[in-house]
């Protein structure tokens, strides 16, 4: 895998979206969920926020994608959760994990454990102080916004997390932070994109997670799939960032992320990958 | 009936809700809630989210509409809106009917169909397949966002679904797509303002029903109130799409949703009622 | 205190927030909870929504001040509120209090007065027709989003009712409206700042009241704390207000937000304290 294949890969996976509209089904928090529903139609896909027990198996069904988010989690949501993920592994379609703020609570990072105990997901997308929490690393938590790899000193150690975490679960594991790192245990993607005004507003994480899973639904290929997620946030959120403030700011991320489409992710696409 | 009537109903409305300020009561999904409450202070009038059982009869006495969207249903706040709409026929108000994804899941299908057994709504707004799914009759549904009237070619058919609908439990039935459908089984308006970036982003359908309960907290001709809502949605749609991505479309939309009145619709309204 | 020192202080607040970037946690309702969020993000802040009892102990302890909003409040989320404002209480973090729709229904009523027996909260931040609920004065209440201070005459009155709350629970109280009242019940501050959108959108008094947290979060000088957060919120409404529709106006708004301080507050601040 080289750049220039990964583009290759992200231009079919983003026009694949358009074409096909995947529905995306996802079981998130009250925070950041119309971002998260936004996000998807913007790529060109179908969201359904549901969680009632009683509808899964239909909603499923239905769907191409499962995005799990555990940002406001409770026991009702809890449960659905476990059953959706089981529902969506039986008919084979991707299951993408958001742990947020696991480690914050052992609530969170007990759940966390059990889900990927039950069913290994397709995709894993966390900040670092959250992957550390899946990988059963010790973390310091500073807020479910923060704490991510942003540092180049940090850069080794994460991709070592990602590699072990992605290699013992067999999944694509991705960290968010001033550099993204996504790998599948084969592959490594270093991201450079991105700006510091995604960690000042709320969603940008949950909505990462959100576009990761919307480009699985259309392809096998969820390093790429991951990878052009990701890459697509980070060049959104340079391209919104000539913008004064956070509300400027978040209305031009949007602008940008109903925009994007192969070309720009070559013309704007900082990383490597090896 | 005729334009010219409809713009004189339209204008009354749209006045009576700024001078009134009624209260409109929601139970509705988590996903688009903010945007149905903000709709509703932007046309004048003061929204009320409530949910919880033990005050709903203190809430319902307040209120002048209630809108009910199964949007994000679960067994909670399914018993609220079966207890809700009791109190609210009680009381006289007009009760508003989202059936967002009747269709997608039995759940939502029937409990759909039982709401519509205990209590004729006096407005139900849905795109066409979930109107069809109230109707009974089968649809193919993709995602909650999607399947509209889109057609010229749909539109006699989306016609006679509404009317029969409409005549069968005695309520007025709009049917929102590339054209909106409203009748109450002696009228019948179709409307042609609208613009496809509305079906890009989530809510505008959530919000449509919202306004259509404003418009009904002032007013007993709800065919009349159900095309107002349904207008005002579609111009402020049209209005707003010059911008050229989604998060400033948002931003247009509300903008042009608060400075909705008699004169803006009959300039730009493009509709013909029969 | 005068005007001088409560610019001092403001400016020590609001620097303060951004070096230390304070933890709230928030408790509220899922109508305004992104903006809640956002605020303390633009703010310098990291925000913590979590309402599941299982977690609460973890949380609390991670946070620096708690925010109690009863905006969509139900029986889950109510066992959650006493739970971590006993939590907070024996650990020592500020407890901000939002009563929205305090005397709307009896079972807000009820639940506001039954946590101020439990707790005394640092600063409670309503509309008049709230704190006259929570200071079990009658009132008449038209929505959640009006009733305030809006007129000279009311001021001596609303004055009063906030003083006499402050001394018998021992806490500030901070009334929003055309003008803001806070007192401890020694000192007094009338704010002028704000403008009319501020209340045609949803969620700038929970945002307030977010602010409000954040501010406490830094320092245990609550007055200023709460005075801060209302001269923020009322200035960053009029910077916003020059954009011509309620769309525009939200965006503004944030991006003024995110740029508060002392300097800006010594600018624009209109207000008098004894």
């Amino acid at each position: 895998m080289d750049t220039k294949q990964m583009y290759s890969n992200s231009t079919e996976i983003l026009q694949a979206i358009r074409e096909r509209k995947p529905i995306v089904h996802q079981i998130t928090n009250y925070v950041t969920v119309k971002d998260c529903a936004n996000v998807v139609l913007a790529m060109g896909g179908s969201p359904i926020m549901a969680d009632a027990e009683q509808e899964l198996e239909d909603i499923v069904r239905l769907s191409n994608a499962l995005v799990i988010n555990i940002g406001t989690l409770n026991d009702r949501t809890r449960s659905s959760m476990f059953l959706a993920i089981s529902i969506a592994q039986d008919r084979g379609i991707p299951i993408i994990l958001d742990p947020v703020g696991a480690g914050a609570s052992s609530y969170r990072t007990n759940t966390v454990q059990s889900m990927i105990s039950h069913v290994v997901p397709t995709v894993i997308r966390g900040n670092l102080s959250e992957i550390r929490s899946v990988a059963q690393l010790s973390s310091h938590t500073f807020g479910v916004d923060s704490a991510g790899c942003d540092g180049t000193e940090q850069i080794e150690q994460t991709k070592g997390i990602a590699w072990n975490l992605s290699r013992k679960l067999g999944c694509v594991v991705a960290v968010t932070g001033k550099f993204d790192i996504v790998t599948d245990g084969t592959f490594m993607a270093i991201i450079e994109n991105g700006h510091p005004a995604l960690t000042q507003i709320t969603g940008t994480g949950c909505m990462s997670t959100a576009m990761v899973g919307t480009c699985c639904a259309v392809t096998d290929d969820y390093f790429s799939a991951a990878v052009t997620a990701l890459l697509g946030m980070g060049i959104a959120g340079e391209l919104a960032s000539v913008h004064a403030g956070l509300g400027s700011f978040h209305t031009a991320l949007f602008d940008h992320l109903s925009r994007l489409d192969g070309a720009l992710l070559m013309q704007k696409g900082a990383f490597h990958v090896s």
